[in-house]
């Protein structure tokens, strides 16, 4: 009885220690793991909030609205609805117009822990950093390492400034261009600048330009125009967009000469959507985090430029502006760069091309059999990045509706498709075409394909007396 | 023996219980302590970075200097040195130039668990929230919260819309009312609408509106030489700035009538800053959350407005300029905003005004004994948010030189206390005034004071023939 009361003691004793063991391993085992105290509040509230599923086709937020005090409400994809995002809406709107870059989502979901910040309430609350810069030294670091693992810009010796977004950056160029020196420009000059465009353009250029209603420049729309009629002693801005928004063209400078500067908007020239042929080493290059990571929402771009004093001027116009830039878009930049330069950005240039590659296939296949929509054409060609020849992956689609009567191919695609695209007019070009996104949710590129399928099935019972034109649709 | 060591056995086992017990209340005990994944190392690095002390005289950043590849850097105050910020620089500048709001970094250490935020990698990457609005609804209801809660603004029925910063929606303010119909102005007009100012008047007015150069509006300068040539039909848009910065008077329109508009820069009509007599109810109000919590870096502000259209131009401006405000500034505001409006904002009102109040009783009683330096005046008044009269706390002091021979007071502090303000002339006003900031970081108040409290006490050992002027400074 002792006996065996003793060798109970002993399993009981063993067992307890074992637990022991497991425990403290638990708690203190993970080499070291840090005893949070302060941030694990904020920390489990982040987890709490992104555990909700919203069945896959939605997304609780932070900052989203919170339904009985407490549930993060769920915000569902377009053409999903209900409280957790389950119900398919037959009769939904196909949204294929707004950029919004969600393509890349995914990307950040299977990256969590190494994107994930946690920001400290006293993080950074002075205008400018400890060396009186706008910028941090670091973001600035990452800036030039990303250009030079994708190979895409020239940055040794460039100075960079950031703004909230390209969008920010595009009119602190033009109002630095219409000033600049390089180009003999002369701020007492009584005539202003001609800012001009190639058509097909992205209508920001206009809108911006026109709005300020500056007496330093003036938006004069398609430069083909004007170089007719141009002896070569206007001054001339001209806003140069590779890959262009939107047919994916990698478009150069029309305009040359001591009066004449380009914007070099290069917000596409990543491997996600266009080969890499080389170093783009422009005199004034406009890159953004939105079209790199997929982070429209954190508004920051930045400019690669050649001359201190066009730089100094695009600084200064942030300053006036806007007083610098986010200190804390600054940090999510920093931190999502710092993901995508881990391991020599394979990773996420990988991922984006693989699904950008991936809709554009789908999407030349459901037009392939189409005798009433065609779309731009982007030819295979080396990419530096990737170390082959590559076929296209543009973020958006450039579609032409062939069909004489069909002159206003947004019209067409929404009544008959319920797509919403964005309108040939908008770009400067005909109606006859109409933009598509495809960098938008893979549910929004879903819903287009099924929409697109659908309707070119719709041909085949119809008579068809057109010929496919099998030209280049883009008119510039 | 048998006894013994069964006994033995029984006290290891107890032991192992107890231990056990303790390990596991330790790790499950804590009301149900969410088990954290993806957001650990977030968290770790936060606490890590954040653990670094730099004696008390810096500070470690999470997108700071990385010293041998671990060791986050020391980031020191001014005046202190060192890769710790151990070493006192005695020789430093005293830096009373820039509004960098320091003062409220102690208040959010001390709220360091309820101000942290988490933010997902995924978080918020389209350009729009899901209603298709650039402005978090929960942010809008925090900001309309927070004016409720001070008292200093009425925003019932009032249009808000948030922008980079006050300096953002200043100028899309001007951009805005010289567009508006609701003071007869006219887009097509030919002459510009006439931007003014009342001196003293901070810089940023004059040098953002001219650098724009547009044709809408143009820099006109002191109202008041305005005033005395108008007839009435100019058309002018009038810059008020209550409390003023730089000498915190409660400034009201000059201009009345159909024809003008003013912009009510509210940015210091806080609690912190002044006594609240009346929620504030003009047309177009700006407020930014630098001078609310302190976080200048965040770079955000919202302007409150009575009419649609005004509302609706400035919004648009704020797409143009910038497609829309950070998602992650927008973000923090809120998370920042949810701490002021806890427990009816008592706490972040009480220190701040404590704050600023303590300063500015040691700067007056050290220049109450100088006839060579005064202060401006600031009477006692009722607060409405305290409810008793309250006595000033100024986020700058307005300093006058009194002898006649200091004409430029800039100088004289800067040559003989190593003072760096910013000269009178910046603000339009003489240069024997000089504005100091009141608002940064202790260290910086404390040398500033210091180093005050030693020129005046040089006063003694000099003969005095001026008299102290005791007439309010102010000039406007």
């Amino acid at each position: 009885m002792d006996k065996l009361q003793q060798s109970s003691y002993v399993v009981c004793l063993a067992f307890s220690i074992v637990l022991n063991l497991s425990l403290i391993f638990k708690l203190y085992g993970h080499g070291g793991q840090w005893e949070l105290s302060w941030s694990r509040r904020a920390a489990e509230e982040a987890e709490y909030v992104a555990a909700v599923p919203c069945s896959g086709h939605g997304r609780t937020y932070l900052d989203g609205l919170v339904l009985d005090g407490k549930q993060p409400a769920c915000e569902c994809n377009s053409c999903y609805g209900g409280s957790d995002c389950s119900q398919f809406l037959t009769d939904c709107e196909s949204n294929a117009d707004g950029g919004d870059p969600y393509f890349l989502e995914p990307f950040w979901m299977q990256h969590a822990s190494e994107s994930a910040i946690l920001v400290a309430g006293w993080h950074r609350m002075g205008y400018t950093f400890s060396d009186y810069a706008y910028i941090s030294q670091e973001l600035e670091r990452l800036i030039r390492k990303v250009h030079d693992i994708a190979g895409n810009a020239v940055t040794q010796g460039r100075y960079i400034v950031i703004g909230a977004g390209s969008t920010h950056l595009l009119n602190a160029a033009v109002k630095a261009l219409s000033f600049s020196s390089t180009s003999s420009f002369n701020s007492s000059s009584s005539s202003p600048a001609s800012v001009v465009v190639s058509i097909p353009f992205y209508a920001l250029y206009e809108a911006q330009t026109e709005y300020f209603r500056s007496v330093d420049y003036k938006f004069e729309g398609d430069g083909s125009l004007l170089q007719n009629i141009t002896d070569g002693t206007k001054r001339v801005i001209e806003f140069v967009t590779a890959p262009n928004n939107p047919d994916g063209k990698l478009n150069k400078a029309n305009f040359q000469g001591p009066n004449s500067e380009a914007i070099y908007d290069r917000v596409y020239y990543w491997p996600h959507f266009t080969p890499i042929p080389t170093p783009a080493n422009d005199n004034v290059m406009v890159f953004s985090i939105s079209k790199l990571t997929g982070h429209a929402g954190t508004r920051l771009g930045w400019a690669v430029i050649k001359d201190e004093e066009v730089y100094q001027r695009m600084l200064q116009h942030t300053l006036t502006s806007n007083l610098g830039i986010s200190r804390d878009a600054q940090l999510r930049a920093l931190k999502l760069l710092k993901v995508v330069v881990e391991g020599g950005g394979k990773e996420i240039f990988q991922f984006g091309y693989t699904t950008m590659r991936n809709r554009w296939e789908n999407l030349s296949n459901a037009l392939s059999v189409s005798n009433r929509f065609s779309l731009q054409k982007v030819e295979p060609q080396y990419c530096t990045f990737f170390q082959k020849i590559r076929g296209p992956s543009p973020a958006f689609a450039w579609v032409k509706c062939e069909r004489e009567e069909d002159k206003d191919c947004y019209t067409v695609l929404k009544e008959e498709a319920n797509v919403y695209g964005r309108s040939g007019s908008v770009f400067g070009a005909e109606d006859r075409y109409v933009r598509l996104a495809l960098i938008r949710s893979q549910d929004d590129f879903d819903i287009l394909l099924y929409r697109l399928n659908q309707l070119v099935s719709k041909e085949d019972a119809q008579p068809q007396i057109y010929m496919k034109n099998v030209t280049n649709p883009s008119l510039s």
